[in-house]
């Protein structure tokens, strides 16, 4: 495969692996809409609540928009979605917010760290499929109600900073985590988030994406790499936001 | 008062009630949506899952329009619904469902039961609060969706349906408790709840509606007979449901 873009009448292999890509982006929006409630009771204002419902409102409606794709894709959402679900229950469960502060940290840190993952697989995606999956990675609104929150409120006291640097380091190794674990359920899913510079030796992502599935084991060293990648563009962020790394 | 209609022009007593009533409905819809991320936990299925979640953004919707017509009466929605919030948070703390058949349950049964007394409320509204309060109130899905399932289950399961039967029974008085914590918090609240069935001695509605507000004391005996005929609706409701009362 010399091209980096995928047709629907692409192998049995190729669709699987795009199923499974739409499957964990649906299973992650809708496990993050389930979090929002729990967000909207720590807003202390009409504004706040009706600000965070609105990001609950767009997440139920990519998890909506992925499920009717699979669908269109001939694949059962529910065969694809389950297996992520015990990664994405625990990622949330692992990373209650206390207050608002940390609620908007959460929306804002973790939601970019998963996208800079996902935002690999769209070049492997075929077209209709990644303009979905390009929208629903489109921060729509997560970044903007955040950051001038948390920058403010960092500013404003010491102690929150602290705090809130220390969440955000909590959630970028939970996210690593999750992410790590959802590929363990489907190893082909890791040659989708290898780009070139992640990986130095093109042949063990090619592999990765061939109808034969690869070697999860292969991709053990190129997922590191990933990860750090990922790393730094979160360190940048978290500066930008007023905390320290 | 001879009229069941309020203008917007009436007398600033009456805009409170007005608003203290959307105020109390807001902050009763903004509850429900808050717990919805725990039913979608529930639900196992992604058809389940999007059920509840439509719920949830109706219910948000509903939260956000009401918000809106406070600010075009001139008030602000924070002030007004911030009293009742307590209440309507220790409502939701203290029905928490175990599994999506109790979800259903309480998406069905307790949104039934507030409407019964939030419907009595709209003939003293103005023109547009009540249009919109009714659109508010009206079931929207949520009756379709669970009504089907957990007769098709208590049918299915004798144990299912004496725990339902239960749930419906601790469902109905924390709804009850909820709505009195409700009216204690703003106690003019109480008249517009009450009709000529419950109150045969119309001038104590009369006395509660009046800019006076009226003495919260005797609205003490028309709430419990409004309570006891709330009762009724919900006993059919109930046995519809195929469980017992």
């Amino acid at each position: 495969m010399s091209s980096g873009t995928i047709d629907e009448s692409a192998g049995t292999a190729d669709t699987q692996a795009i199923a499974d890509f739409l499957g964990l982006l649906a299973c992650v929006e809708v496990s993050a809409f389930q979090q929002r409630g729990r967000d909207v009771l720590h807003a202390a204002t009409v504004s706040d609540m009706s600000a965070v419902g609105t990001i609950a409102v767009a997440e139920l409606g990519h998890f909506q928009v992925l499920c009717k794709r699979l669908t269109a894709l001939g694949v059962d959402p529910d065969e694809v979605i389950a297996p992520f679900r015990p990664a994405a229950i625990g990622f949330e469960r692992r990373t209650v917010p206390e207050d608002l502060l940390e609620s908007l940290v959460k929306i804002h840190l973790a939601h970019a760290l998963a996208t800079d993952f996902h935002r690999r697989a769209l070049p492997y995606l075929d077209a209709e499929s990644a303009r979905l999956a390009d929208g629903v990675l489109a921060e729509g609104g997560r970044t903007g109600l955040a950051a001038d929150r948390i920058t403010g409120a960092a500013r404003a006291d010491r102690v929150t900073a602290d705090r809130l640097s220390l969440w955000s380091r909590r959630l970028a190794g939970e996210v690593l985590a999750r992410t790590q674990a959802m590929i363990a359920v489907r190893p082909r899913l890791a040659a989708l988030f290898v780009d070139a510079e992640d990986d130095p030796e093109a042949d063990v992502a090619e592999a990765g994406r061939g109808a034969s599935g690869g070697d999860p084991a292969d991709m053990v060293p190129v997922i590191g790499r990933m990860f750090r990648r990922a790393n730094k563009g979160q360190a940048r962020r978290v500066r930008d936001l007023g905390l320290t790394i």
